[in-house]
């Protein structure tokens, strides 16, 4: 089974490509391989699509994307990565091998910041950041496609993911990644919502073990990923726990629009991906745990590339 | 009220800009004018944007579309009209005016062939055609626009509309309207659709009166239009009465595809389009003399310009 990753050298990408080797032929692409074995070249150009496809392939992982900050400051560079880059790449797919799978990393940013007091499988998209707006028109192509038998699409939505390399990955989000190599580091960290704020969290090793088992699973369409939701306090204690810090070390200076984004995520029901298999880390140590080893491989293995 | 129309010379369009003029400031926007006033031009190239918004605009009625035939055959230039300037629309529109007006000629084409037995405000979309695909990501953008306080965002879902110019125009409906100009100048006509298949329709004039009822009307997000639904049978022995031309000179050649697209349209529910106002044109008879007056104001005022 040939499998084309997309976004390979991000921290999820990289854990994937290394849960995949072995049991696939994996083509690695990225903007930047950081060393990686695959392709090194711009999802948005084609000759990169040529290069990609030119043998034909059973499976694409799509992971690379202009996220959520990334794509509020420079809408234009989102929309050609995000929709004219993933619709030519899912076109390319549909021309490649038979009927082959396509896995498209969604989000939980399809439904927008005015949630209702459960999300569940029939929640409705309702995305407010430009992010949100591009996966879930990415997810709409990749439906149709599906439906007219030119691909078997799963659109996985995927939660708050830990613990990413520090630095700026784009990602609202990545103040919780920045606690683990904060805390581990003993340096002082701060929390841009308040203690009790709520999120839907997953490791990236989790994640990449979610990635792998939709390549496997028959069904198709957009799946909302299970996800533990945890409040910031309990992933604070869990990570100092983990990494033998103190927890004054984290200051907590509430954003009121990062509160907004992050800090309500209310109950998250998602049955439909539990009975096929999908699963999130079980408990916050766990979780923390789990980050933790992902953040440590991916320093052994590489500079901690940043996907697309 | 200044208001932008794109698509304005197709037999919508100049519909709409008869019905607004006077009323309002309409500025008229189409590949081809065929003899309007206004700025002729494509929506794909960013310069017609920057004059279109030169000054700054309460609305736009977008009507310019790559439609559903056409779009299967070229899904690359329907991609460029239908995401890429629609998107690049909305974007121009949100910077000009005070949270401006953006009424956008969607299609029942969302909702794809495999339709539930009826038809309301809850029916999800699920795409078939390219076409159909990209309504449904257009509204998406549109809606998280309106959600952001970009602009004020209504999508129409249009059903088939009659009575356009004979000649193509890239629309796999098109038989309908053939079925009124051939009928009324005495010509055979074939239906690639059996003699009970169910349609929607609404005429172009009533289609019109609904879009100028959009600008003015409290509501935002994406809304099903009502429609006639009538059997083709009906629809032929209507225009046969308004044209004074025997039935037989109809022949029923029905094709799988077509049946398919358009022969099953079941019960169609549109409460909310109704509570805001927006309506069919009440009865088969009424339908077809409202859409033989739009033909023949259409061929007066210019030769019959196609909408991009």
């Amino acid at each position: 089974m040939r499998v084309i990753v997309t976004g390979a050298a991000g921290f999820v990408g990289s854990a994937l490509v290394r849960r995949l080797q072995g049991a696939c032929d994996v083509l690695a692409t990225d903007v930047r391989l950081g060393g990686m074995a695959g392709v090194e070249g711009d999802l948005t150009d084609p000759s990169l699509l040529a290069h990609l496809f030119a043998e034909s392939c059973d499976a694409v992982v799509h992971l690379a994307s202009v996220p959520g900050g990334a794509a509020e400051q420079d809408p234009e560079l989102a929309k050609r990565v995000n929709i004219d880059a993933t619709m030519a790449l899912v076109n390319a797919a549909a021309c490649s091998g038979t009927i082959p799978r396509f896995v498209f990393a969604s989000s939980i940013a399809v439904f927008g910041t005015a949630l209702p007091r459960i999300v569940d499988d029939r929640t409705p998209v309702a995305p407010t950041m430009v992010y949100g707006a591009h996966k879930a028109m990415a997810e709409e192509w990749i439906a149709t496609m599906t439906r007219r038998g030119a691909i078997s699409g799963l659109a996985l939505r995927v939660p708050g993911v830990v613990a990413r390399a520090p630095g700026s990955s784009g990602l609202k989000s990545a103040f919780m990644s920045d606690l683990f190599s904060g805390l581990m580091a003993r340096q002082q960290s701060v929390v841009p919502v308040t203690r009790g704020a709520t999120v839907w969290v997953m490791s990236a090793l989790r994640l990449a073990d979610n990635l792998a088992h939709a390549l496997q699973v028959d069904a198709v369409g957009s799946i909302t990923l299970p996800a533990l939701r945890v409040s910031i306090a309990e992933l604070v204690a869990a990570i100092c726990d983990h990494a033998g810090a103190e927890q004054d070390l984290v200051r907590y200076a509430p954003d009121p629009e990062m509160e907004a984004a992050f800090g309500q995520l209310p109950l998250l029901k998602t049955p439909c991906a539990k009975r096929l298999g999908f699963s999130h880390d079980g408990n916050v140590s766990r979780l923390v745990h789990a980050a933790f080893a992902g953040l440590r491989t991916n320093f052994e293995n590489h500079d901690g590339g940043k996907s697309q």
